[in-house]
Formats: C-alpha cells, sequence, structure tokens
C-alpha cells in the first residue's frame, strides 16, 4: 500500500492549526474581524471547515491567536531596530519608522495596524481581546520606552516626561497616524507624526 | 374615513429617512459597520425593511450619511468650543478635550470615534466611505487649524510648526488615544495626550 500512488485529494496540511493562523491574519488584516467568518478563514488556509475546530473553541480563540501571532512578529522587528545598542537612540527610533512608513508606501497604505484595526473593532465586545490587545500593547510601548530611557539617560534628550509616558504617547499617535494614512492614502499623515516627534516631543 | 379611529399597527413615521440614519448611527457606532446589518438597522429606528430601500440605494450609501450625520454633530461642538473669540485659544482647545474625555469616562470608554472606527473598518473598501472620510477629517482639522493660528497670532505658542501639521497632528493623535483608551478601559490614554500636546506641543 504504501507504494501506491497518493489519491488526489487535500494535501495533507503537517502544521493546519499555524497554516489556519497565517492565513487568517492575512485575511483579517485586509477585510477586518467582524466581516471575516470562519470558511473565508478555512479557504484562505485551504484547510476543511471542520479542521477550524478541531483547533479553536470560537472566532473569539481564533482572533485571539491572531493578534497573538502579529503582536509577536511586530514586537520582533520592533527589537530588532530600538534594542541596537551600537546605534544612537534616536536614530534606532527613526530607522524603525521610515522602515514602517516605506512599508505603507509599497503597500499602498492598505491594512495599517492589526491591533489598531481589533481595539476599534472588538476592544468592547470581547474582554479577551481587549485584555489580549492591552497586553500587547504594553509590551510594544515598553520596547520604546527602554530606547526612550537610552536616549534619556544619554542626555539626547529632556527628561521632563517619564519614558512610559512618552512611548505610550508616541505608539497611540502611531496608532492614530495609521487610521489618518488610509482615509487619505498617502504618507503625509506619517511624515507630520516624525516631524511633530522628532522636531519637538523628543528634543 | 378621517374620523374613524387609527387601525393598530406600525405608527406612521413623518421622519423616516431621518430615524433610519439617527437609529443606523447609534447602532453601528455601538456595533460597528461591518457587524450591523440592514435588519439592525430597521429593527433600531422601528421601520419595516423595504423602507430601507426607498431611501438608500445600498449599506455603502447609508454609511455615507450616517459618517455625515456624525461628522456634522461632531463639528458643531467643535465649533461651539473652538470659535469663541472671548476666551483664550488654548483654553478653548483644553475646554474642548476636557469635555470630550469626561463624556467619554461617563461611557465607560466605549465606542471611541466613528470616524476614526470607519476609518479601520472601510476606508480599504468603499472609496465613497474612504473620500468622505478625508473631506471630514479635513473639516475637523481646519477648525482646530483656525484655533491654533489665533494662539500664534496672539503669540501664546510657537509658530516653528503651521497651525495646518499642529492641528492635523493633534486630530490624529487623538484618535489613536482614543483606540488605546478602549482597550485599557481607562482614561490614561486621553490624559497622556493632553499632556504631551499642553504640554511639549503647543508652548
Amino acid at each position: 500500500m504504501e507504494s501506491r500512488p497518493a489519491k488526489r485529494g487535500p494535501k495533507p496540511k503537517p502544521h493546519t492549526r499555524t497554516n489556519l493562523v497565517r492565513a487568517g491574519l492575512r485575511v483579517i488584516h485586509a477585510e477586518g474581524y467582524a466581516a471575516t467568518g470562519i470558511q473565508g478563514i478555512v479557504d484562505a488556509a485551504d484547510t476543511p471547515k471542520g479542521s477550524f475546530y478541531t483547533y479553536f473553541a470560537s472566532k473569539e480563540a481564533f482572533g485571539a491567536e491572531v493578534v497573538n501571532e502579529y503582536s509577536e512578529r511586530g514586537q520582533s522587528r520592533l527589537r530588532d531596530f530600538l534594542c541596537n545598542p551600537e546605534i544612537a537612540p534616536l536614530s534606532r527610533l527613526e530607522a524603525y519608522f521610515n522602515d514602517r512608513i516605506q512599508a505603507f508606501r509599497a503597500s499602498n497604505y492598505a491594512k495599517g495596524c492589526l491591533m489598531g484595526n481589533f481595539s476599534a473593532e472588538a476592544a468592547d465586545h470581547s474582554v479577551r481581546i481587549r485584555k489580549l490587545l492591552a497586553k500587547h500593547f504594553r509590551a510594544w510601548s515598553s520596547i520604546f520606552e527602554n530606547c526612550i530611557s537610552d536616549a534619556q539617560n544619554q542626555g539626547a534628550i529632556s527628561s521632563q516626561f517619564s519614558a512610559a509616558a512618552l512611548a505610550d504617547f508616541i505608539l497611540n499617535s502611531w496608532e492614530g497616524a495609521l487610521l489618518r494614512m488610509r482615509v487619505e492614502k498617502s504618507d503625509e499623515p506619517l511624515m507630520e507624526f516624525k516631524k511633530m516627534i522628532f522636531g519637538r516631543l523628543l528634543i
């Protein structure tokens, strides 16, 4: 039997759970959380519908996994840019935002930040997702905070405000700039953000 | 016939279109645009489903009316606060944000800004709604701009940046602070916003 040619049919999926999360992330980021159904997720993952419920108790549980996946990728990128002690702290920060602005230009200013989108769509409707978003936003903010704290310790910027408050404000303002970017289909909100953050806030 | 008692049944709705927009605004603001169906809108307006299509060609056309209604109410409030020449410009701005923060406290930090929510949900999927949001954000921003310009002309704040760029940044940052507020269920993002805007940006 083992030597018989494989039957036609669905290919085996060794990592069905991972495939579902990655495909679901792409669909939800492009279409929105409320606009995406289980069928759209399993179609994108090329997986039978039944397998969804093998791995996830509900759409909410799946959404939580998508937020985790997106946030962890983003934190990894953020650490790559912001935790390099060989580069001046403000240059690390600026390089990070330049990289993100370039990526949004390349995608024609679509989709924005998945965590921001979930905040708008799901924060009022799922305590589980809301608390998860709070945790991840704090994790992102603390990476900014460490970099800003380096800049303060090196005397590169004022210590009038705590690094934590500056980090939160920068992260939140960036989320708002991304919303406006999607509406304007332009990098102008992002460039104005940079101008204010680096020309006024972080001096 | 005129003297005959009214039959039982749906009450006459003299302003069905207005009722639909107002009820739809409440439902969409609370539930989200994608999560709201035509049935939910007509139920909230206590109107038969057929009447929806008497007034609106599509959900998109209805969404555009909801954005118009919300934005016009918001602009009216914004002008009440920001266009009073008897109050110092920065005091007008601060009073506006204090009023909004108080309102979000009273609603337990739910719902946020309907225009921000539409930006997250619909900007990539409806050119019509995206362009309408761009128009309304610019109208909001120009009210901020005039007030900031007054502050600059009176020498109350620096003219390093144009009033237009400051206004856009403030509006966008406020939108981001509202997203974070919904996730944190706290006024802290709004208070940090105020601290940075009035303690660093507008000096």
